[in-house]
């Protein structure tokens, strides 16, 4: 699968996911009237309304880009009815090609974390069946409990060709309350046997774990379907990152909305525009609500978030162009 | 609902939580038989066939104890219909009378929690209406992110009078891989302003944040609506976070199963037997298929697994009795 991502984003020339987060105040009104009067004002009704929603934007972006990754909490919070519209957009882009990034940050100890990934990646055992629950491409994966949460996670991704993104360091203010925390790594130096701390952060000891975990799993362009999530707004930790993960592919939130801009994305990729995919969430689903694309309206919402994907294409290119690449 | 865990753990005696985490390999051959022949064997079949084991289990047992923790996992990965018998299961143990913990370990940056945290104990604004999704009363809480990602839960929390446990030592082999890492802590030391470097573990500096996040949500029994999780297994850790978080309420996971015993708990509670509450899950839900209680029978299983429960109460009973609690 990180293959197939791969030949997707070299196909588009975009090396980013469009992150399907929908929230109620970014559906226009218009939708919103059609599904509370057909369904009312419950769970039922805002489901409909994000699927309108999901739906218009998909088929009006879709040919652009390589991904999407839709986050499972903003369905999560609208109950069965609103993990029942997750799975339908996660079965309607792949219908549309689309690399499906499920947004789930889910980690557990052995068995748990097993049957989460056969959730979200793999195949469930049912009586003489196998049955699938949500079967996204690739997911992300919290890494606080250690490799036996994780392992699960890569033998599912090696029966079914998918593949996951941990956790390394994320882009949120806070991120480094504990990711940044400096550790104490124990290297012994040459001269007779004595140890020596040569301290690391967290998020470095946690990004040399993926390339270890990585190696189970190496796909044939030079990356491994062990992929890492390493915040837009923390370039230069990215740098680090780039290096210590050398065949790790990463996923870049915090594109737009959080800050981010093109140039800090840069050191995130390789010298052949490869290595990471850069997400952007509401710049482009709820693009039509800036004052940038406000002309649109919000009848034309999807138009808005089309133009704000060429947009965001522009803007890597113009960084890459920027570096001679 | 701090308090009110509190109290039913008074009432019943019980410092314990029965784990709801069915697998199909629990769920005797008579109820799959019923189920299929129903649903199939299908995703539908699966979760109807986990329905009728959780709601025979949970008649037995629910006098005898003061919360149930179903692990969301193992209902995720039935799809739809595995999550629609998560709500029922809660919604249940909730009528009969039972805290319900979900074992969930969400956790993700600010608006995302935000959502999981509306999603499971909170409510979702739905055009003029309020709407609920999962409605447990505890949930666990992954604090990889650090204080943006937990915050939301905590203001929900005061809002709905709900509660959160955060993973700080989980129960798993490999939890030290991270969580056991030696952390840098500058502390400034009175001599002329210099610092030194006094090293903690990174569950240890987690333990501290609990404990600061927890003065948010004190209780009126001198427990905080934020607690903690910390495996069974490490005892010793146990100990040290005890003292770290003298108000943070343990949930404490891997006895049984896992290799936990009675005497391996004391150190988690505080001298009025209280301050943890003892998770078992395969222990008790599957105990017909253990040899200790294969007298029961698989029809029998919902006895044994009464038998089960008495029996871990009389065993953390005898611990207490050890040390003269």
């Amino acid at each position: 699968m990180i293959d197939k991502l791969i030949e997707k984003i070299q196909m588009t020339g975009a090396p980013i996911v469009v992150g399907l987060d929908p929230m109620m105040r970014f559906v226009p009104d218009s939708i919103k009237k059609t599904a509370f009067a057909e369904k009312g004002e419950t769970l039922e009704g805002a489901a409909e309304a994000i699927w309108l929603y999901n739906k218009e934007l998909i088929d009006k972006i879709y040919d652009l880009i390589p991904a999407v990754k839709p986050q499972i909490a903003m369905y999560e919070q609208f109950g069965i009815p609103g993990l029942a519209v997750f799975k339908r957009t996660v079965d309607y882009c792949k219908e549309k090609g689309l690399v499906v990034i499920g947004d789930i940050k889910r980690g557990d100890i052995g068995s748990t974390s097993a049957a989460y990934a056969a959730a979200h990646l793999g195949r469930v055992q049912v009586g003489g069946s196998l049955c699938t629950a949500f079967d996204e491409d690739f997911v992300t994966v919290n890494p606080y409990l250690g490799s036996d949460g994780v392992q699960p996670f890569i033998d599912v991704c090696r029966e079914e060709k998918k593949g996951i993104f941990v956790l390394v360091k994320t882009s949120n203010p806070s991120s480094g309350e504990f990711q940044d925390r400096m550790v104490r790594t124990g290297d012994t130096t040459g001269n007779a046997g004595g140890i020596t701390f040569s301290d690391k952060t967290l998020y470095e000891i946690v990004g040399m774990k993926v390339a270890e975990w990585g190696e189970q799993l190496m796909g044939q362009k030079g990356y491994s379907a062990v992929g890492a999530v390493v915040g837009a707004t923390y370039p230069d930790q990215g740098k680090v990152l780039r290096k210590v993960m050398p065949h790790a592919f990463i996923l870049v939130p915090g594109y737009g909305a959080q800050g981010a801009s093109g140039k800090d994305l840069i050191h995130f990729f390789d010298e052949n525009r490869l290595g990471a995919i850069v997400n952007s969430s509401r710049g482009i689903i709820a693009a039509y609500q800036s004052e940038k694309y406000s002309q649109f309206g919000a009848e034309n919402f999807a138009d808005a978030s089309r133009q704000a994907v060429l947009d965001m294409i522009a803007d890597i290119d113009q960084a890459f162009a920027g570096v001679g690449r």
